[in-house]
């Protein structure tokens, strides 16, 4: 099988550490083109990969750049993707598919126009192997219908240019996604609550609790910590009408001293989601040089996403219960 | 030290375990009367007991009673409190202490004028290994101030004659005690959320999610289960600013069998939280026979249970949140 | 029923605990009259109990002593369970029953001629809840018939009089006995190997492994430490034909904190087997009670953990295999 | 940087694991040639891969192999592994390097005398993140000095071509490396303990319990099942002086269902260590690219390998213990 010649918009951190995976853990992927809003920048990256450097929106239309990865600014997200759908081309775009739902839903209109999925959203933990078993096993039954779901996500720390807002729309957002592709329903209604904050969060306003509720009737509440300090910690148990099924807890090694038996918790998301955001590339890659339609996240739910994010956004400021309204799904989303 | 001579009025299941346990593993108590509704059944049980059979208000009055148990009808509880208070007789009473905020606080009234404490109010987490380790933890400070705590108490099964509003008042009671005793402060507002229900649980409205909002800003959410059918399971864990404590996991036994390393969960409460009965009592004893004031729960506590429970009841039908105001603390209970 | 009246030989430690035990958690228990080689501390302790004081043989005689508890001097211990015996009362004797096999197998002798069952010796693992769900386990069948078992026995620290040979009377003794318990089998072999000691175990040949076979081809290694500082571990897994149990891990609460997830070890055999401890007195105060012959281990028990005891000190001089031979076991103790 | 050419000898299930490894998680390398007993076999993975087919011999000599994947029947092994060291050539031997200490002794002089370092011996357990992270903990010195490690090797079951001493030779010979690994000391003596079997083993000598000793004292006990049936389970805790290391235990979900609490346990060693493998092949091909010397274990880890599992062998034999004598290391490998 031929090389798939990708080009990569967007070479920051994110941009660079998924060129990294295309070239060392995704075999028969070539860079061939990189953009970036730093030409400096995009200049080092693309020497070190071997690419040449071109504006994004160019990029785009070049015939030998077979796909296109979007990894710019959130802001910019949707304007290239737009571009890759009328140019017939993949386009695996990191989140936000969009900044606004109407944003996104332009997106959503324009793939299903086209009639054929070319998006993929990098939500990655869909590719994470204790959330896969975790669906696994409510999906076989033994713990039965699922009923509530309780989640937590806490980073250790965030950085300085991290905003109030991130928490929902970076952060939350992974449990957004996750919650409407373990349970296959939409998120009709969200609600965030907020105890005290701790003393060490500036003006972030954290810890919150979001209650989420699920078509059908699943309830679901996430707190979200952004300044947890003792490490990043990612849990979920579903309570379904015979039993629950949680992801598993840490555990690598086992180390008794001093009066505790201990095991290490992982420091970021790069520990602890690591090998997911590698499985998403390669299955990505897999499906694009194979012709067929992705097999992670679609513009539809990169658009609910968005949309559910909004609705959070709403009920941070008022505390009130804000409900979600996605409209009719197009007839290209509903196999999934 | 002579030995302790205890009344008990009601004879029904949990009156008889709090004999057995004050005849088999409390040293230095003797039963010296017992009274029930049923008379054949206080019969019976007093023969056993080598103790006299009475009406409970008289019972309370006989010389040769140093305390009373009182483990009958929870619409009972009140008077009987109030008789012993009167009497000047230490006084340990099941759960509920009253089943109206204004009877409790009659209760609470009645033993600030006398300006003893006679009353104990069986709540008997604080008295469980596991919870005492998680305040210890708590109040060591290794986890920083607290600002969350997510509960779940679930029972396998409840029997027949459980009613929808036992869920809050028998049920999330408990945890509505646990959660003012380990942050040492009173709850102002509770709110109930319900998801769906599974097919098995009758009329009970279950599972509920309480979110209850403590004085200071911790917030608490607590999953009441009451047909949860895997076993009885009771768990929680406190976000600190810079941690988080839990209760620990069960597992006695490891199994490792057919593909899965087990351990086997509690059947229900007896098996959980038996040893904290045992010690319960045997503390209640300990202090009436010292002559000390109760270490357990007090009129206050049982007040306070009873006006969030209430406040929830209220909230379980509207679904809005519900405020709780206590009113001033009477001097007498001001140093727990 | 009547208080049991119980006389106590040896108020050391371990004396004065079981006193508490049987004045605090055993219900129906009196002590009656304790003896000690230094009068002064028999006094005091006689004094809080309400007990007189007597020497070690003539306690035994006295019509009001319905039952002795032997808790003297190791190489004592024989004498007294004889006397008891001889005057056809109750005896609980902690471990060792004596410090020789032959002087075990005269008290075995002793008891059987005499028809009767009435000692018991204080091998405490088998009132132990996990060693019981163990048993449990393995005697349910879901792992099939045993193959192998691997244990460990450490000790935070140990007392400056704790001498080398200690580490098998005193320590080893327990898996020897609760080996013995579990497969309801004979060890019928044992060799001690030796690693490497740490710069901090002084003379003490630590840590050892104990290799033994149990009649019936059931072999097991059992490590000994005791200065493994970390805190007090008590650990052992069963290979059966299609899986393993094993003794739980530790766990009462757990606490995230600092990059690590951890769980509190016990500190000291207190905490670890303290309701060990409280089920065997209980139950053996029960038994006398009740005219029944004690419950747990027997004279026969005791002289089987002597003498492996024994092959193990020898193999420790000398690093080869010591067969154990136990002779013909008396009728008495078949049934069990 | 150019792809890495790698001819591969032997195309059975573990040669094409490997080939699809090389062409699917290892970037930069192309499968150009390969060898097989069955030219059927061998042209059918040719095709797959778009390799030529030559004989073994021939293989090792063509100008377009950079280096070479020895994946034949082990017999075969030594002779393949000195070809290429003659031929001046990278070469990955999957284990065993030889299978009589000598031969492996042969290819270490051989090394030596070329004097740099070409071989790899695929003992992957030491890219395996779990023994990584437990190398560290006993490196990071928080348990102190070690002093024992207790090890437990477990198949669900083998194919039925599996032959008694595969239990040493295959099995056993994973453990004996990873020991070596990761104490940094030589096995000095071995001795080979047998329990009964349980029914369901046929003539395999299952489980056994190696008795290992390492230069400077350390002692290790290693029990090898291979009819497990409960899953694969892979186990290893470290005593050292002031604490103890183990591997985690399994858990990447957990399940309350029934009464109990349980995490899946790996079923083969394909799930348990494939990122091992991937890890370990992906390291192979970087040094090679890079000109570098192999990270990874030396022809005289393999020699030491084949001479433990040579006394193994013969204690199995003889239940007596054997001695392990290397001789002297030569130059090359001391830097390790
Ligand atoms: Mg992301
Ligand atoms: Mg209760
Ligand atoms: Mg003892
Ligand atoms: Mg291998």
């Amino acid at each position: 099988m031929m090389s798939l010649r990708v080009g990569v918009i967007g070479t920051g951190a994110i941009g660079r550490d998924h060129i990294r995976r295309l070239t060392s853990v995704v075999a028969g992927v070539e860079i061939v083109a990189v953009a970036d809003a730093d030409p400096e920048l995009a200049r080092r990256v693309a020497g070190e990969a071997g690419a040449r450097v071109l504006p994004g929106d160019r990029l785009i239309g070049e015939p030998d750049v077979d796909a296109v990865l979007v990894c710019s600014w959130g802001a910019t997200h949707a304007d290239y993707v737009l571009a890759a759908i009328a140019a017939g081309k993949p386009v695996f775009c990191e989140k936000p598919l969009a900044t606004t739902p109407d944003a996104a839903l332009a997106i959503v209109d324009a793939e299903a126009r086209r009639g054929k999925r070319l998006v993929q959203v990098g939500y990655m933990r869909r590719y994470d192997d204790a959330y896969r078993a975790l669906k696994r096993e409510l999906d076989g039954g033994v713990i039965g219908a699922p009923l509530m779901m309780h989640c937590a996500h806490r980073n250790a720390s965030v950085p300085a240019f991290y905003r109030p807002d991130d928490m929902i729309t970076d952060t939350a957002v992974h449990e957004i996604d996750m919650l409407r592709w373990l349970f296959g329903a939409e998120i009709v209604a969200v609600r965030v609550l907020r105890p005290r904050t701790g003393g060490h969060t500036g003006d972030l306003p954290e810890p919150m609790l979001l209650v989420l509720e699920l078509d059908g009737g699943v309830l679901a509440d996430v707190e979200i910590s952004v300044n947890a300090r003792y490490g990043y910690d990612i849990r979920g148990e579903i309570l379904g009408e015979s039993g629950t099924a949680a992801l598993g807890e840490p555990g690598v090694v086992a180390v008794r001293s001093a009066g505790r038996l201990a095991v290490p918790i992982a420091g970021d998301w790069r520990e602890r989601f690591g090998p997911a955001y590698d499985a998403e590339l390669r299955d990505w890659a897999g499906t694009v040089r194979a012709g067929q339609p992705p097999g992670g996240p679609s513009c539809w739910d990169g658009y609910a996403a968005t949309s559910v994010s909004a609705a959070a956004l709403s009920s941070l400021r008022t505390g009130e219960r804000v409900v979600v309204s996605l409209g009719d799904q197009p007839e290209l989303y509903r196999r999934e």
